[in-house]
Protein backbone atom coordinates (compact mmCIF):
# COMPACT_ATOMS: atom_id res chain seq x y z
CA UNK A 1 0.00 0.00 0.00
CA UNK A 2 2.84 2.46 0.32
CA UNK A 3 3.45 3.23 -3.19
CA UNK A 4 -0.58 4.39 -3.75
CA UNK A 5 -0.22 6.10 -0.09
CA UNK A 6 2.73 7.84 -1.70
CA UNK A 7 1.03 8.69 -4.96
CA UNK A 8 -2.10 9.98 -3.47
CA UNK A 9 -0.76 12.28 -0.94
CA UNK A 10 1.46 13.80 -4.39
CA UNK A 11 -1.92 14.52 -5.96
CA UNK A 12 -3.61 15.87 -3.38
CA UNK A 13 -0.52 18.05 -2.70
CA UNK A 14 0.21 19.35 -6.04
CA UNK A 15 -3.60 19.56 -6.74
CA UNK A 16 -4.41 21.73 -3.92
CA UNK A 17 -7.45 18.92 -3.40
CA UNK A 18 -6.63 20.17 0.39
CA UNK A 19 -9.78 22.30 0.32
CA UNK A 20 -12.44 19.65 0.02
CA UNK A 21 -9.87 16.96 2.06
CA UNK A 22 -6.77 17.16 4.41
CA UNK A 23 -3.90 15.16 4.96
CA UNK A 24 -3.86 12.99 7.86
CA UNK A 25 -0.48 13.00 9.81
CA UNK A 26 1.82 10.35 8.72
CA UNK A 27 2.55 6.72 10.06
CA UNK A 28 5.84 6.92 11.57
CA UNK A 29 6.88 4.24 9.19
CA UNK A 30 6.40 7.45 5.92
CA UNK A 31 3.06 5.61 5.14
CA UNK A 32 0.04 7.90 4.53
CA UNK A 33 -2.70 7.54 6.91
CA UNK A 34 -6.44 7.64 5.20
CA UNK A 35 -7.84 10.44 3.88
CA UNK A 36 -11.61 10.93 5.23
CA UNK A 37 -13.41 14.25 3.99
CA UNK A 38 -16.46 13.59 5.34
CA UNK A 39 -16.96 16.99 7.54
CA UNK A 40 -20.53 17.37 7.55
CA UNK A 41 -22.83 15.04 8.82
CA UNK A 42 -25.50 13.74 6.23
CA UNK A 43 -28.44 14.92 5.82
CA UNK A 44 -31.81 13.61 7.71
CA UNK A 45 -29.18 10.57 9.41
CA UNK A 46 -31.61 10.98 12.43
CA UNK A 47 -34.36 10.10 10.54
CA UNK A 48 -32.75 6.58 9.08
CA UNK A 49 -34.04 3.33 9.88
CA UNK A 50 -32.89 0.87 12.28
CA UNK A 51 -30.02 -1.96 11.58
CA UNK A 52 -29.41 -2.79 14.90
CA UNK A 53 -28.68 -1.37 18.44
CA UNK A 54 -26.09 -2.57 20.86
CA UNK A 55 -24.48 -1.24 24.56
CA UNK A 56 -20.86 -1.09 24.95
CA UNK A 57 -19.80 -0.92 28.83
CA UNK A 58 -16.69 -0.15 29.97
CA UNK A 59 -15.14 3.24 28.89
CA UNK A 60 -17.72 3.81 26.51
CA UNK A 61 -20.44 3.05 28.41
CA UNK A 62 -23.25 3.72 25.84
CA UNK A 63 -26.30 2.83 24.30
CA UNK A 64 -26.08 3.05 20.78
CA UNK A 65 -28.64 2.49 17.27
CA UNK A 66 -27.12 1.65 14.27
CA UNK A 67 -29.10 3.56 11.23
CA UNK A 68 -28.38 2.96 7.45
CA UNK A 69 -29.62 5.20 4.83
CA UNK A 70 -32.02 3.81 2.40
CA UNK A 71 -28.86 1.98 -0.22
CA UNK A 72 -27.35 0.57 3.32
CA UNK A 73 -31.01 -0.91 4.79
CA UNK A 74 -31.86 -2.51 1.31
CA UNK A 75 -28.30 -4.16 1.05
CA UNK A 76 -28.42 -5.29 4.85
CA UNK A 77 -32.08 -6.61 3.91
CA UNK A 78 -31.00 -8.44 0.39
CA UNK A 79 -27.70 -9.94 2.38
CA UNK A 80 -26.21 -8.87 -0.62
CA UNK A 81 -21.75 -7.64 -0.26
CA UNK A 82 -20.00 -5.32 -0.83
CA UNK A 83 -22.45 -2.67 -0.12
CA UNK A 84 -22.61 -0.35 -3.30
CA UNK A 85 -21.39 3.21 -3.14
CA UNK A 86 -23.54 5.37 -2.02
CA UNK A 87 -24.49 3.30 1.21
CA UNK A 88 -24.10 5.06 4.59
CA UNK A 89 -24.26 3.61 7.98
CA UNK A 90 -24.67 5.93 11.06
CA UNK A 91 -23.67 4.73 14.90
CA UNK A 92 -25.35 7.21 17.49
CA UNK A 93 -24.91 6.52 20.86
CA UNK A 94 -26.16 8.01 24.27
CA UNK A 95 -24.43 7.63 27.65
CA UNK A 96 -25.95 4.81 29.31
CA UNK A 97 -27.85 5.49 32.55
CA UNK A 98 -30.23 4.13 35.06
CA UNK A 99 -34.01 4.37 34.77
CA UNK A 100 -35.43 5.76 38.45
CA UNK A 101 -38.18 6.03 36.94
CA UNK A 102 -38.70 2.49 34.90
CA UNK A 103 -37.24 0.56 38.11
CA UNK A 104 -39.83 1.92 40.29
CA UNK A 105 -42.30 0.35 37.83
CA UNK A 106 -40.50 -2.97 37.29
CA UNK A 107 -39.97 -3.12 40.83
CA UNK A 108 -36.01 -3.81 40.54
CA UNK A 109 -33.23 -1.97 39.03
CA UNK A 110 -33.06 -3.14 35.69
CA UNK A 111 -33.99 -0.80 33.50
CA UNK A 112 -31.30 1.25 31.13
CA UNK A 113 -31.63 4.10 29.12
CA UNK A 114 -30.62 6.57 27.00
CA UNK A 115 -29.05 9.92 28.55
CA UNK A 116 -27.07 12.38 26.38
CA UNK A 117 -25.72 11.77 23.22
CA UNK A 118 -22.21 10.82 22.97
CA UNK A 119 -20.86 11.32 19.31
CA UNK A 120 -22.40 9.72 15.95
CA UNK A 121 -20.20 8.01 13.84
CA UNK A 122 -20.81 7.33 10.13
CA UNK A 123 -18.99 4.84 7.46
CA UNK A 124 -19.63 5.77 4.19
CA UNK A 125 -18.95 3.45 0.95
CA UNK A 126 -17.78 4.78 -1.88
CA UNK A 127 -15.34 2.22 -3.51
CA UNK A 128 -13.00 4.38 -5.45
CA UNK A 129 -12.70 7.39 -3.60
CA UNK A 130 -11.90 5.32 -0.13
CA UNK A 131 -10.27 2.37 -2.30
CA UNK A 132 -7.47 2.17 0.44
CA UNK A 133 -10.17 1.79 3.67
CA UNK A 134 -12.23 -1.45 2.11
CA UNK A 135 -14.13 1.11 0.04
CA UNK A 136 -15.14 3.13 3.33
CA UNK A 137 -14.63 6.31 4.98
CA UNK A 138 -14.58 6.94 8.38
CA UNK A 139 -16.27 10.07 10.58
CA UNK A 140 -16.85 10.78 14.07
CA UNK A 141 -18.74 14.26 14.81
CA UNK A 142 -18.84 15.37 18.51
CA UNK A 143 -21.65 17.83 19.39
CA UNK A 144 -22.08 18.14 15.72
CA UNK A 145 -18.17 18.86 14.75
CA UNK A 146 -15.96 16.35 13.01
CA UNK A 147 -13.26 14.87 15.04
CA UNK A 148 -9.48 15.71 13.69
CA UNK A 149 -8.41 13.34 10.91
CA UNK A 150 -5.64 11.94 13.81
CA UNK A 151 -8.30 10.48 15.75
CA UNK A 152 -9.76 8.45 12.65
CA UNK A 153 -6.39 6.84 11.92
CA UNK A 154 -7.83 3.34 13.82
CA UNK A 155 -11.10 3.28 12.66
CA UNK A 156 -10.37 0.50 9.49
CA UNK A 157 -7.76 -1.46 11.13
CA UNK A 158 -10.28 -2.28 13.77
CA UNK A 159 -12.59 -3.46 10.61
CA UNK A 160 -10.39 -5.83 9.12
CA UNK A 161 -11.62 -8.39 11.76
CA UNK A 162 -14.87 -8.74 9.78
CA UNK A 163 -13.53 -8.27 5.86
CA UNK A 164 -15.73 -10.86 4.85
CA UNK A 165 -19.01 -8.86 5.88
CA UNK A 166 -17.78 -5.93 3.83
CA UNK A 167 -15.90 -4.53 7.30
CA UNK A 168 -19.73 -4.17 9.13
CA UNK A 169 -19.56 -5.26 12.38
CA UNK A 170 -23.03 -4.56 12.97
CA UNK A 171 -25.52 -7.42 11.84
CA UNK A 172 -29.06 -6.75 11.04
CA UNK A 173 -31.95 -7.13 13.49
CA UNK A 174 -34.94 -8.76 12.62
CA UNK B 1 -64.39 3.15 36.34
CA UNK B 2 -66.55 -0.08 37.01
CA UNK B 3 -70.05 1.99 36.25
CA UNK B 4 -68.27 2.53 33.00
CA UNK B 5 -66.28 -0.73 32.60
CA UNK B 6 -69.97 -2.50 33.09
CA UNK B 7 -71.81 -0.14 29.75
CA UNK B 8 -68.60 -0.91 27.64
CA UNK B 9 -69.07 -4.63 28.35
CA UNK B 10 -72.96 -4.20 28.03
CA UNK B 11 -72.70 -1.77 24.32
CA UNK B 12 -70.27 -4.49 23.40
CA UNK B 13 -72.66 -7.43 24.09
CA UNK B 14 -75.59 -5.75 22.92
CA UNK B 15 -74.11 -4.68 19.34
CA UNK B 16 -72.55 -7.58 18.67
CA UNK B 17 -69.50 -5.49 18.05
CA UNK B 18 -67.09 -8.81 18.87
CA UNK B 19 -66.47 -9.47 14.89
CA UNK B 20 -63.41 -6.73 15.41
CA UNK B 21 -63.23 -6.74 19.47
CA UNK B 22 -62.54 -9.53 21.66
CA UNK B 23 -63.54 -9.37 25.26
CA UNK B 24 -60.80 -9.64 27.97
CA UNK B 25 -61.64 -11.76 30.93
CA UNK B 26 -63.25 -9.88 33.76
CA UNK B 27 -61.45 -8.78 36.58
CA UNK B 28 -62.09 -10.97 40.01
CA UNK B 29 -63.80 -8.16 41.34
CA UNK B 30 -66.22 -7.45 38.38
CA UNK B 31 -64.70 -4.82 36.72
CA UNK B 32 -64.40 -5.68 32.62
CA UNK B 33 -60.33 -5.04 31.74
CA UNK B 34 -59.44 -2.88 28.81
CA UNK B 35 -60.27 -4.25 25.57
CA UNK B 36 -57.79 -3.88 22.49
CA UNK B 37 -58.53 -4.27 19.14
CA UNK B 38 -55.43 -4.49 17.31
CA UNK B 39 -54.35 -7.74 16.27
CA UNK B 40 -51.89 -7.15 13.06
CA UNK B 41 -49.07 -5.33 13.37
CA UNK B 42 -49.09 -1.59 11.52
CA UNK B 43 -47.54 -1.68 8.00
CA UNK B 44 -44.07 -0.94 7.71
CA UNK B 45 -43.44 -0.17 11.62
CA UNK B 46 -39.55 -1.77 11.05
CA UNK B 47 -39.32 1.42 8.98
CA UNK B 48 -40.21 3.95 11.69
CA UNK B 49 -37.37 6.77 12.88
CA UNK B 50 -36.51 6.14 16.10
CA UNK B 51 -37.30 7.13 19.29
CA UNK B 52 -34.92 5.97 21.81
CA UNK B 53 -33.07 2.49 22.82
CA UNK B 54 -32.89 0.80 26.04
CA UNK B 55 -31.69 -2.38 27.82
CA UNK B 56 -33.64 -4.10 30.50
CA UNK B 57 -31.30 -6.67 32.38
CA UNK B 58 -33.57 -9.10 34.33
CA UNK B 59 -35.96 -11.42 33.33
CA UNK B 60 -36.14 -9.57 30.33
CA UNK B 61 -32.79 -9.26 29.75
CA UNK B 62 -33.10 -7.63 26.29
CA UNK B 63 -31.68 -4.42 23.99
CA UNK B 64 -34.47 -2.50 22.42
CA UNK B 65 -35.29 0.28 19.96
CA UNK B 66 -38.62 2.27 20.26
CA UNK B 67 -39.53 3.46 17.37
CA UNK B 68 -42.40 5.98 15.99
CA UNK B 69 -44.77 6.36 12.86
CA UNK B 70 -44.76 9.74 11.46
CA UNK B 71 -47.44 11.15 13.79
CA UNK B 72 -45.45 10.01 16.32
CA UNK B 73 -42.09 11.05 15.68
CA UNK B 74 -43.44 15.16 15.33
CA UNK B 75 -45.40 14.65 18.44
CA UNK B 76 -42.20 13.91 20.28
CA UNK B 77 -40.16 16.23 18.47
CA UNK B 78 -42.26 19.19 18.72
CA UNK B 79 -42.77 18.24 22.51
CA UNK B 80 -46.79 18.41 22.23
CA UNK B 81 -48.87 16.69 24.44
CA UNK B 82 -50.99 15.08 24.31
CA UNK B 83 -50.37 13.14 21.15
CA UNK B 84 -52.99 12.88 18.63
CA UNK B 85 -55.05 10.25 17.27
CA UNK B 86 -53.49 8.20 14.73
CA UNK B 87 -50.02 8.13 16.66
CA UNK B 88 -48.37 4.80 17.52
CA UNK B 89 -45.32 3.47 19.01
CA UNK B 90 -43.47 0.39 18.59
CA UNK B 91 -41.37 -1.27 20.80
CA UNK B 92 -38.94 -3.87 19.10
CA UNK B 93 -36.46 -6.36 21.27
CA UNK B 94 -34.18 -8.59 21.33
CA UNK B 95 -32.29 -10.64 22.97
CA UNK B 96 -29.19 -9.20 24.87
CA UNK B 97 -26.40 -10.90 23.74
CA UNK B 98 -22.57 -10.47 24.52
CA UNK B 99 -20.83 -10.08 21.25
CA UNK B 100 -17.13 -12.14 20.91
CA UNK B 101 -16.19 -10.84 17.77
CA UNK B 102 -16.41 -7.07 19.09
CA UNK B 103 -14.43 -7.87 22.51
CA UNK B 104 -12.11 -8.99 20.91
CA UNK B 105 -11.61 -5.74 19.06
CA UNK B 106 -12.00 -3.85 21.82
CA UNK B 107 -9.48 -6.21 24.16
CA UNK B 108 -12.28 -6.51 26.90
CA UNK B 109 -15.42 -7.99 27.64
CA UNK B 110 -17.74 -5.13 27.02
CA UNK B 111 -19.87 -5.51 23.86
CA UNK B 112 -23.23 -6.70 24.03
CA UNK B 113 -25.54 -6.98 20.69
CA UNK B 114 -29.00 -7.22 19.10
CA UNK B 115 -29.70 -11.50 19.02
CA UNK B 116 -33.27 -12.85 18.60
CA UNK B 117 -36.19 -11.02 18.08
CA UNK B 118 -38.48 -11.25 21.37
CA UNK B 119 -41.54 -9.78 21.07
CA UNK B 120 -42.67 -6.01 19.46
CA UNK B 121 -45.21 -3.98 21.52
CA UNK B 122 -47.77 -0.78 20.11
CA UNK B 123 -49.10 1.60 21.49
CA UNK B 124 -51.92 3.09 19.27
CA UNK B 125 -53.77 6.40 20.00
CA UNK B 126 -57.78 6.97 19.17
CA UNK B 127 -58.71 8.93 22.17
CA UNK B 128 -62.40 7.94 22.13
CA UNK B 129 -62.00 4.01 21.18
CA UNK B 130 -59.19 3.84 24.09
CA UNK B 131 -60.51 6.33 26.11
CA UNK B 132 -60.81 3.94 29.30
CA UNK B 133 -56.72 3.86 28.77
CA UNK B 134 -55.19 6.95 28.52
CA UNK B 135 -56.45 6.93 25.08
CA UNK B 136 -54.07 4.85 24.23
CA UNK B 137 -54.47 0.66 23.01
CA UNK B 138 -51.92 -1.75 23.94
CA UNK B 139 -50.57 -4.50 21.89
CA UNK B 140 -48.01 -7.40 22.01
CA UNK B 141 -46.73 -9.51 19.36
CA UNK B 142 -44.73 -13.01 19.57
CA UNK B 143 -43.59 -14.14 16.40
CA UNK B 144 -45.86 -11.93 14.61
CA UNK B 145 -48.86 -13.23 16.27
CA UNK B 146 -50.75 -11.41 18.74
CA UNK B 147 -50.85 -12.48 22.52
CA UNK B 148 -54.28 -12.81 24.27
CA UNK B 149 -55.97 -9.77 25.59
CA UNK B 150 -55.13 -11.23 29.11
CA UNK B 151 -51.81 -10.72 28.59
CA UNK B 152 -52.47 -6.86 28.47
CA UNK B 153 -54.59 -6.40 31.16
CA UNK B 154 -51.71 -4.71 33.25
CA UNK B 155 -50.24 -2.62 30.50
CA UNK B 156 -52.51 0.59 31.60
CA UNK B 157 -51.61 0.74 34.99
CA UNK B 158 -48.30 0.50 34.60
CA UNK B 159 -47.97 3.39 32.26
CA UNK B 160 -49.95 5.55 34.42
CA UNK B 161 -47.00 6.62 36.56
CA UNK B 162 -46.08 8.71 33.80
CA UNK B 163 -49.26 10.18 32.93
CA UNK B 164 -47.98 13.40 32.65
CA UNK B 165 -46.06 12.59 29.12
CA UNK B 166 -48.84 10.77 28.56
CA UNK B 167 -48.27 7.80 29.76
CA UNK B 168 -44.95 7.18 27.42
CA UNK B 169 -42.31 5.94 29.60
CA UNK B 170 -39.46 6.28 26.58
CA UNK B 171 -37.68 10.42 26.41
CA UNK B 172 -37.03 11.16 22.39
CA UNK B 173 -33.32 10.58 22.49
CA UNK B 174 -31.37 13.60 20.50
Amino acid sequence: MRPIGYILTAVILLTGAGVNMRLAPAHADGAATPIFDIYQMPAGYRDWKVVSVAHEAGNLNDLRAVLGNDIAIKSYREGKLPFPDGAIIARLAWKYVPSEENNKVFGREQSFVAGDATNVQFMVKDSKKYAATGGWGFAQFNDGKPVDAAELVGCFACHVPVKERDFLFTRYAP
